[in-house]
């Protein structure tokens, strides 16, 4: 049972591998009537594709999106979405010494592993390339929930390797090429160079919200909203842990401090739950943080096998991001729209539009 | 579309309220032929059940499981196993004073917006104790995998509130009432009474594992083992962060250290990855760690509001467990178990039983 | 992937065997807020229970149904309802003899290929006793279309064996052991005497219906509601054949003749199509037919083979329905309500809750 | 919750309208390691498609299949293979009298009713020309199907109108535009152009087989082989009726006929059950016969209503089927073995890959 759809009412049917035709995916489920184009959906893509910056990967890709079916006359039909991208930038060539050897910390040995077969053209289907049509559904999810309910979505960088990155303000995450929500980048561009010079890469924790998200929404005991953004989150290439409210903090905490007190009219004194309380959104803010390991793809020499078993050295050549946090501030955003979606379709369908009011 | 049910091809169906008549669980998909009694299921139930020492609630439950289908003469048929748990000690009038009040840090508020209706008694569906047919679901699938695969798993306690548990070996999880991996747990002891003359409660962090995991397991690019993992975890009351491997650390790494060298015969020189690469198992131990936060039933008074809206102050009587986390090992293994079955089965049916040599 | 759920919003996972402890469901999805009791459960239950005429078995089961969760203050709160019925006559001596052999039109023998292990007391889990559960949920589900759309199912049996049966009205139904709209069953009884004296067994047809139907239900293109429809027929025992609308009388019409003419208001000059369009809900009456084969376990010696594959004769002792068909109808109407409830749910979820107005 | 995907481990996402840019599917769960490549598929959509003949519609499409993903090397991978065919010939004028009124028969009704909002181009979401994409995942299914059991599928016409059509053989069926197993199709030419001639159409009778299927495949007690075999055919545009082995013949017989003795070796000495027994395969050849209605687009004028509920007179121009039953044989075989792989790999997920031998 291959897992290449996310959501269960608002489904998205991710397709394509890194160096093959097209990428895309299939949404079923959009509500009708909404109107809809490339226009609303490609900033999405563009605020992610590579080579923007000289931080990451040079590959040079438009990543224009073609909506092929499910939009009559600008608007949706309630029928399936399919969004096309095809791939342009096919520079295999980069790739051909490491179709028989393993890259470490790569997917490369455990899908020869699980399949049997593998694309190893940029990594095939386990290429971050594949984060673009889940991206392109996220900007379908996004535009709906903020027509309404108001729900909105952003996130920022908030620390590159050892480099923790204040918080300035939500305004400068779209001026640097780190969606790093502070005025001066400096600090992360040298700390970038020098990595860059080292043939290394590094991890990086980010934060993603949501404003104005509907109470209630949430499928406990197993299903719940929290339980879904984790699956979502974890789920991103190179993600090794998942933060909700606190998060790892919560362990030293006292209950007489962590419990946020709820004030009348459905408002709350903290936020230190994140926005769910027992599986289900409070209406506060959602609030998620990630960690996102280290680059694999690396200059610096590395022991591995073959696909005949013998050890062999690896060293990854071709175009790949020293830090792969970088692009992934509009990936989080798009995963966490499509959590809140789908649930939102969800609640719909057993207890009708709307919560029940304080 | 409500989610209780675990799972997709070994699908746990939980169902029942903490102070109903009964709790339990179907599973449907469970491979026929495998030799299954209430004797197999009973002794997990029993390390998570109420009332086994002082710092745990003392509710007194015997948690007594009943199969009441799908074993015929000692054998499972292949047909839903339907698991029965009978609630025996519902001391509702403990829980009289909140009916129409919320808990701070607790699913009441959510649940009352969500459906417009709650069951009050011990948190209702909320409650804790729907955990037990999780881990009794669990047994099973820790049986069929230790007797197909020889896959095991294990959990301890990490840290207590501020208090960091240091590890002195396995053998001694058995032998305290904290599931902590050392020979002396006075410290420990002495945190928990200090705590509860305090009338208050803390988080816990702990850790699971499972050895001996088939390579190849993991459904990329959404239903990746890492992302189930995560989502079990998350799922499980109380929990507000997950990692896998090194998690948050990976953060500060670099990728010329991070990434695990693969070795001749599929052997690792490291597990910084914790036994997923790409959202698939490499054959490495399942590294995993979750937050718990601190229990919301305090007797600190917390301001709330009621069902009228109206501000109130909460004071929480009743048995509850000052630290969550102190029962919560044999949960997460149970969740662990229940997410490798799963897969099990997941790749067995698109890539047959045996995973590709090296 | 073992099929034991029905419906995927509204979902019944269905558990038990005819001879075990006990039979039952769980309901993932109800809404929550609807007054429910065991009493609106219990008259459908014993519409279809044994033992209430000459003409079917006379195993005499008290069917009880017992609301284990779900349900709190007389009202469903939204979690998972779970339907106990007990089995209290297991007189399983009556199937000791069958239990090393095959009978024919049965499925002992497809059960052992698949499983490789059969719990054969009584059919185990292939015994249309399983169907209670059915019942018992689609008696919630009638409850809710019929509160909130006014939606009511309704069927009869129109053949029995060579014998056609007539329709005085709907009023007659209730009135005789077949669930023949006739008031006069005198030739009913005459021709099932025979049969039992011959010890033999026979087919039936039957009609079920449904009125006050929302328009818009069904999803195409695969999950139209005709096609979920089907399925449903076709899963219940013993059923070969379903019809809806004209089904196959509509081989040999005309294009001009069959085509239902729309009316102002949505109306319809005629039903030919059976109250779906495209694989949707016109808001007309579904019209659905189904053919029913004859019981398999009959007096009649048959030749088959046991579990060593040798060759064998069986004579079906015991107590069985001379014709299946006869306790169908409550179990049809279920089915159909089932099909109708899933897919209101799945309506709302994504087109909210009212069809486009005329 | 839109049903747009078909299957649950061979899943296979449906896209597109009938003068969209373009139609296609996903196929989500192929196994990996099966030679595959366009010719594979491009001759089961040739056998479908449309302006083969002068008694179908004269529309002109290659309905060339692009495979986009999941095949590397000529060899599937076991990630999703997106199949993609374009539109060419949209003379969308034909349509533009009809986007106000809606079509007797048609689904032009309940689409609207349903969405709000509705592509009436060709019929948009409900034209059959949205069955090709079904059968091109059902070459992939057939193709791995006939590798690795030796199953096989095919079907013809029996019936079309009034006119019943004899046997003659397997072998002519491919050699008239009717899929008739007949040698002479001159009644039948005479039959259809007499039709034309009248501007009017009929309905059709087809059966489909499969043969060497695996014993075993069905998932009781609800997504039974046969159940889903029922989904798969009612849910084929225009049918209203399906049979499994004797259908509603059965209603007439007597169980000491009916049932299918057992030999010795798993054999059968007749195939009243169309080869499934409760629910289950049984190895036997798999028997099915569809009612289709008469073509709902005729030039017979019909009265209806306009958007605005207005009577109107609608008289359907353009290029259409007078019979849809002629072209639908290589659908409802594709259909068919979309079941049986399904259910295959159900099978494996629970049960491993052999069924219990004998």
């Amino acid at each position: 049972m291959s897992g290449n759809t996310f959501g269960t009412l608002f489904a998205v049917t991710n397709f394509g591998e890194s160096h093959g035709p097209a990428i895309g995916c299939v949404i079923d489920g959009c509500p009708p009537g909404m109107a809809l184009s490339e226009a609303d959906i490609q900033p999405e893509l563009d605020r992610r594709r590579p080579g923007t910056s000289k931080f990451v990967t040079q590959r040079n890709e438009a990543d224009q999106v073609e909506i092929l079916s499910g939009v009559y006359q600008g608007q949706t039909t309630g029928t399936p979405i399919c969004l096309l991208i095809r791939n342009t930038d096919q520079r295999s060539k980069d790739y051909g010494d490491i179709t028989q050897t393993f890259r470490p910390g790569h997917a490369d040995y455990t899908y020869w592993r699980k399949f049997g077969v593998r694309d190893p053209r940029g990594g095939g289907r386990s290429s971050a390339r594949l984060t673009a049509p889940t991206v392109a559904a996220g900007a379908v999810a996004r535009k709906w929930l903020q027509e309404r309910y108001g729900t909105t979505f952003r996130g920022c960088m908030t620390q590159v390797g050892e480099l923790a990155i204040g918080f300035d303000g939500w305004e400068h995450v779209a001026n640097n090429p780190f969606f790093a929500p502070v005025a001066d980048v400096s600090a992360i561009e040298d700390y970038m160079n020098a990595l860059r010079k080292a043939g290394d890469s590094c991890g990086a924790r980010l934060r993603v919200t949501a404003q104005h998200v509907p109470v209630g929404l949430g499928e406990p005991i197993y299903d719940r909203l929290d339980a879904d953004i984790a699956k979502a989150m974890m789920g991103l290439n190179a993600v090794k842990g998942v933060e909700i409210g606190d998060g790892f903090a919560s362990v030293a905490h006292k209950g007489s401090m962590h419990g946020d007190a709820i004030l009348p009219g459905g408002q709350f004194a903290s936020n230190h739950d994140g926005g769910v309380l027992g599986g289900i959104s409070s209406g506060q803010d959602l609030e998620v943080a990630v960690a996102i390991k280290p680059t694999s793809s690396i200059l610096v020499p590395r022991p591995s096998i073959n696909t005949a078993g013998e050890p062999v050295e690896v060293i990854t050549k071709g175009r790949h991001d020293p830090c792969v946090g970088i692009r992934a501030t509009p990936i989080l955003e798009a995963l966490l729209a499509l959590v809140v979606m789908d649930h939102a379709l969800r609640h719909r369908a057993q207890c009708g539009d709307v919560a029940h009011p304080v």
